[in-house]
């Protein structure tokens, strides 16, 4: 079995925002797309570890882009595993154009297994006898050119919104959608940001799951409205914090669900 | 050319609901990129109309189903023309398991083509010489069991909620995307309706465009939290609209932007 898989997609017309490029949070369900289909075809799909109690949790996601995929233009995605560790798995992808084989980024990302049961993490080199290290494929023999995840910390962050989730935000399992979560950070710049800037890299921390019905309040540092002052010369880094609110508790108290870097150039 | 076009997708994982089933938007955009590619194959495809300034404007959109396709089932969807009048076209959609064959339902679509540049409809049997007769399938030589598109009128509506809109609701053409609508009607019913009902039918009418930072006013009739109260014994029509409310004027005067119908059973 080959330690690279391939995932193909062609950049549909509902999928691109105004500008006519697809959308990051689309970007990233493709990419976990072609994550699901890599673990599966090596025997460690989500359907085959459930059998056994155990299941992938996202814990990291990072995308860096030198270009995002526009409409019609097909896209293949290679994935693979560049470590095991005790508790986590890396996860890469690269993005190329298809008919041309120009690489529009890379993104990297962070798997932790757990007990479906305890919630706990699973010891993912014992799992299956360690199987899982036959398809390491380290740095050398294989780059990612993009840093590593970073370090997210709001030290003074300014509350921006308080949206309430329903219906479409929850995944089979209850918990509000990873992708979901994207699309809810993004929709935090203003239109100008997106007319005069484009998202360089974005990484996202998955710190706790949220519930149909939570509010989740979202906070920035800085706050996201300064982005239409800035100039070209200067790289703009947002950090973004969502914290959930149950039920009636009291604001603005709650649990830090997801943290995000979005870095704007 | 085959009259018929038909268009294959597996249900992703992250495009399922709680209860393991297809998104309903989800479905309605893989129909609307089915009805794009059987345009696009026959020369009516909205890259093609653009170079001659005419678009394709999505009036009407009714999907009934038996059954929702649940997650990793693999679906086929095929579509053709109904008829032609002269300022709208009818297309038709079956939706089926690919393995199995059995049939999930029917949806029907209504199309008008617009001059890009006076947004007026253009005579359908004088483009490109009548040509599209040449793709009509009958309902005699294609059935599509379902029933047309009714009447949505509400008389005593009662206002639900208020949603701004946001970079991640809008296409490329900068309008709210017609997918958007449906998960923003779809997220007016409770969890428990989801829990304890499935929806029967689904139609929705575009009336206007609304566009990026819109507040849109959703109202039912009658009021979409009574539908946990519904019994089996008891079909469950909800009549939903969408009004739009640019900048500052006075609410709740709006104008309506879309009207839909929730059929529960």
């Amino acid at each position: 079995m080959e330690k690279i898989e391939k995932y193909s997609f062609t950049v549909e017309p509902f999928h691109v925002d105004f500008t006519g490029h697809l959308f990051l949070g689309v970007l990233g369900n493709h990419l976990l797309n072609a994550a699901g289909r890599h673990s599966h075809n090596r025997g460690w799909g989500i359907d085959q570890l459930n059998e056994v109690h155990y299941t992938w949790v996202l814990s990291r996601l990072s995308i860096e882009l030198d270009e995002m995929p526009a409409q019609y233009e097909h896209v293949e995605v290679e994935t693979w595993v560049e470590s095991v560790m005790k508790l986590f798995t890396e996860r890469n992808f690269l993005i190329r154009n298809a008919d041309d084989g120009r690489i529009y980024g890379y993104a990297r990302s962070i798997w932790a297994m757990i007990d479906v049961k305890t919630r706990q993490p699973s010891n993912l080199l014992e799992l299956k006898d360690g199987d899982i290290l036959r398809y390491v494929m380290p740095p050398d023999e294989k780059p990612c050119p993009i840093d590593k995840h970073g370090r997210i910390r709001l030290t003074t962050p300014t509350h921006l919104r308080d949206i309430d989730t329903y219906y479409s935000d929850v995944d089979i399992n209850g918990h509000i959608n990873s992708v979901k979560y994207i699309e809810h950070i993004l929709d935090l710049f203003p239109r100008t940001a997106y007319e005069r800037h484009r998202i360089r890299r974005f990484e996202i921390a998955y710190k706790l799951e949220s519930y149909l019905g939570d509010t989740l309040s979202l906070y920035g540092e800085p706050s996201t409205e300064t982005l239409t002052e800035a100039t070209d010369a200067q790289p703009c880094r947002y950090q973004i914090e969502i914290r959930k609110h149950v039920g009636a508790e009291a604001k603005p108290a709650g649990e830090t669900v997801v943290q995000a870097l979005v870095i704007w150039e």
